[in-house]
């Protein structure tokens, strides 16, 4: 069981700035994202993209923005659990909160904040009938950690940024990839396009389109797929394997915590007002894209601004009855749970003679 | 009469973010402010100071959050009062509100926000019977264009960082500078402390401490201050010069807004809801330190956010019966007032073969 003062799901920028606000009100806290890294949508989306209004970046690229938010926290040691979902929630006779993601690791905490976005980013899967029985023994939807593919044979099967980038990476760690799409014609940054023609030329990347995997094979664990190409009708052959990866995007869906006994009005969750955030369920939290109020913009700055003030309300919780004085960071400074300590430089009274 | 579509009261952090996000939506601002210079408590207080709890900023100066904020609303081409105080509102026949400043330049727009912080900086006045018959006659409380002091004589006095960065900073500038501090010790950063000893070592600054200037004298205009010297009693000289300004620090002052018929409590200004920040009279806005409701937090963090609702309804009021759809800055970029795209690169279509 993982212990923490605040529960946050979703490492999206909401839940990364929420790690620093806890932080300077010495909350410690620990997240959950059903994606295999943090930063919400800006990393899954459009981690290559600038956004403009963001304040005080005239231009900030979106993963640059999850790196920032990352490294701003980092000295109040976020706990993660990556790659999994938050699928249920019960309350505690104590008054704490559990939540259990759909791989069994259990979490509890007094306080819950729902940080989820527009949900949790689940793969869109190919309609091959067998596949559920090859998933995490060799067919994986998002990659989590390359280094399985260390000197494996590995078949990505998309067009789209996430099938160039990965098959582009993945040339140097895979003994051979496979990129397989339906058409001729790839989406994605010029960058990367470019890249793929670069390595398919020079034999690194084996391209098959436009073509389709129709089956997987295998006994306990992928040995290969069926490719059907299709400018050659109903030419099928099997190309063996080690990994079968279909990158076709996430898609977000509120999923399991439209469950949870919440107030839900057009897939977001309803909280009482702009004092702390708070749902109808005392101790839980929505903050940032997930929630809905009355003028409402689902916008980064926002949640910042959400979270902020919804870490005060936890603290009242967490500390019943303590008084919490407000203080400039430029004051007082910041002394990180790694025992760092950042300061403004003092200044001096000298005597000039 | 200077007309705009939203007039901003307060060019600080919340003020000149209301202007990049009301560019967004077209709408033009103006901003009046007190001080001569824009970014508020964090231009005139400590620009030099880090500021820990930006989002996305780890670490940034004060100054320097100044700059970026004004870089960004930059293409949306800001106009600007400054050095003058907004003194009077009035409600036009048209529904459009007049502010009118100390020195009676005249402002017209539908939409006043008001991001008036702790108040209008004003200068501490040094204890001097006759000094106020010299203001904008030689005697200046702060600094607004350096250009006036070119080969003059400039007499300053206080003992912190303001009086030591502008001796240091005339010292290039004017014919003959002279710091004048009521104790030996300055109080400032470490370097402008040391910057000053060797200027006087040099012979660039003269200084007199420890001193007090007891008087001004003058027909028309200043054309010397009397000093006197604390460690020899009773002995006073006259010291001639050109200028004589007096930086004993400004401290903010809700001042004339209280008077406005807004509802005010503990010095800020009672919003109605979180929803956009409107004050008791409609088209009046409080965004920022200057505001107060449930859960309030005088963060800049949050003078973002209010900012940004706050733009929402004026867009309601300007442009009535319209409606606005919000669009992320990366998906539609940005059209800057000045003529200037910004734009995401966009994904390209591409054949691989
Ligand atoms: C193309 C595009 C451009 C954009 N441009 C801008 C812009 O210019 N400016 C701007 O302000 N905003 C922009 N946005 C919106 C911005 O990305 C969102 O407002 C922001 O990401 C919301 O942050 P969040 O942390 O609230 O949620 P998200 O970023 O959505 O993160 C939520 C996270 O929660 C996880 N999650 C949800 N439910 C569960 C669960 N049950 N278990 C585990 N994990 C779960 C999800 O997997 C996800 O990672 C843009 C969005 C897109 C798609
Ligand atoms: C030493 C110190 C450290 C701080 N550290 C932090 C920190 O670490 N993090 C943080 O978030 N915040 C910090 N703050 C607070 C932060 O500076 C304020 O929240 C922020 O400046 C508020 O911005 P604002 O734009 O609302 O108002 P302000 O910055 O106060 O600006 C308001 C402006 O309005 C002008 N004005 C007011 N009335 C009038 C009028 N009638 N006519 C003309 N002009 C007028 C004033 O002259 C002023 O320039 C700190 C403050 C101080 C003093």
């Amino acid at each position: 069981m993982i212990k923490t003062d605040i529960l946050i799901i979703g490492a999206g920028p909401t839940g990364l700035f929420t790690v620093f606000e806890a932080g300077l009100l010495k909350l410690k806290c620990h997240l959950i994202d059903a994606l295999p890294q943090a930063g919400g949508q800006c990393s899954e989306i459009y981690p290559k993209k600038p956004i403009y209004d963001i304040p005080a970046y005239p231009e900030i690229l979106a993963g640059d923005l999850t790196e920032k938010l990352l490294e701003q926290c980092k000295q109040f040691e976020p706990g993660f659990t990556l790659g999994e979902r938050a699928e249920t929630i019960e309350k505690q006779d104590d008054g704490t909160f559990v939540v259990t993601t759909n791989k069994g690791t259990q979490h509890q905490a007094p306080v819950v904040a729902i940080a989820g976005g527009l949900g949790s980013f689940e793969p869109r899967k190919p309609l091959i009938d067998n596949i559920s029985s090859f998933e995490d023994k060799g067919v994986e939807y998002f990659i989590k950690d390359p280094e399985i593919y260390r000197n494996k044979r590995v078949v990505i099967a998309g067009g789209g940024d996430s099938a160039l980038d990965w098959s582009i990476f993945l040339s140097d760690i895979a003994s051979e990839v496979t990129l397989i799409h339906r058409r001729n014609e790839f989406r994605g940054a010029l960058d990367s396009v470019d890249k793929v023609q670069e390595l398919k030329n020079s034999g690194k990347i084996n391209l098959i389109t436009p073509a389709e995997v129709i089956n997987v094979i295998g006994h306990t664990k992928v040995e290969g797929v069926v490719v059907h190409q299709s400018k050659n009708i109903n030419e099928e052959s099997i190309l063996e394997c080690d990994h079968f990866v279909p990158l076709f995007g996430l898609s977000p869906k509120l999923g399991p915590i439209a469950n949870w006994g919440l107030e839900i009005e057009k897939n977001a969750i309803v909280v009482n007002n702009a004092l702390d955030y708070q749902t109808n369920i005392p101790g839980i939290f929505a903050i940032g894209d997930v929630n809905t109020y009355p003028g409402k913009l689902k916008l980064i700055l926002c949640g910042f601004h959400e979270a902020t003030l919804m870490c005060q309300a936890a603290y009242k919780i967490i500390n019943p009855g303590k008084r919490y004085v407000l203080k400039y960071t430029t004051v007082s400074g910041i002394d990180g749970f790694d025992g760092t300590r950042k300061e403004a430089p003092k200044a001096v009274v000298k005597k000039i003679e």
